[in-house]
């Protein structure tokens, strides 16, 4: 069987990852599939919506890795996976589910798999989007006020109490484990260019 | 006439820039030409040596910049120029030149390359190697002392002095012009093999 090619894309929140990898998927089609760490926050059914807004969505141990390496290692065996689907809205993981078919290059994309041995040695490219401080936060603002509708005041609180303590405490530390750091990812046309030709080159082997 | 690739290797002093340079070349062999900031610092011979020692050699003003800016636009133009080689144990230009052969690749290393704009500009691809400062001082100590002859506390000194202040006021802050960053550009082979195969393609097209 050929081998299959996982990519890791990293990086901060508000970093560019997430347009990053949906280019880079955009470009190929589907001979590659996405995964997001955020689907695989860990389902809380049983928990009051307050207490879910409270609680710290930046911390390792607000996710399902377990879950997520399971779904890994089978893509990379070649069999198709059900990854959970993530509801913003409510905390939670929604009823959805979405199919991901076996492909020959797998991108996973999230703030927090530089930060897991497990999850680390199943890449065969990490790359960091490295994006300024103050960068981030105007464009997570842009995001979760326009596009998720909360308010300006709970999106900083969040920002200062749990996503700013938590970058500089685990995803900040994990960008020494990537291969490549590329300054504004969403838009770098060299580092893109060289992403583009690397999996190029593995699609065609 | 095929168009000149031109790549801009730049890194603290130690960051493993050169190690990454060579390895480049090396493989590619007379396809490419390399071209050295360092060799390019400025002609000064009616100064002491006493003098010379107390130099400041990592800010911009040190080096001849214009002059290598007009090499690197012959070489982009298919023309061959002459560099200077400097001789650091005499701390001036060397009676030696170096002939280099217009290439189809030109690699520029030095620490304060992606700092001078126009520079910046002439670039193809920018690589910035990232090394932690600890481990960089470890490297130069090495260098320095063993290979150039100079007391542990000269070195030191000038660290101290020169080099790690205009490490932060110059050659950190010029990372952001960076296309793409390597952590540890000597030993990470993901990143060698993505820029080896950028430069391959580049030479067929």
């Amino acid at each position: 069987m050929k081998k299959i090619m996982v990519i890791g894309i990293a990086g901060g929140s508000g970093s560019g990852k997430t347009t990053l990898a949906k280019n880079i998927a955009a470009h190929f089609g589907e001979k590659i599939a996405v995964l997001r760490h955020d689907d695989y926050y860990k389902a809380q059914a049983d928990i009051s919506l307050e207490e879910k807004q409270r609680m710290n969505y930046d911390h390792p141990d607000a996710f399902d890795t377990k879950l997520l390496i399971k779904h890994l290692r089978a893509l990379k065996n070649g069999n198709a996976v059900d990854s959970p689907v993530y509801d913003y809205t409510v905390h939670d993981r929604s009823r959805d589910i979405r199919h991901v078919e076996a492909s020959s290059v797998i991108i996973l994309e999230g703030i927090l798999i530089f930060e897991n041995k497990e999850l680390l040695d199943l890449f065969d490219m990490k790359i960091f989007v490295d994006t300024d401080p103050d960068v981030r936060i105007i464009r997570r603002i842009a995001r979760d006020v326009k596009q998720r509708g909360r308010t300006l005041e709970s999106v900083i609180e969040q920002y200062l109490s749990t996503v700013k303590p938590m970058h500089e405490a685990f995803v900040e530390p994990s960008k020494k484990n990537a291969d490549i750091i590329i300054p504004e990812g969403g838009n770098n046309p060299v580092a893109y260019g060289m992403i583009i030709d690397k999996i190029e080159k593995h699609l065609v082997n």
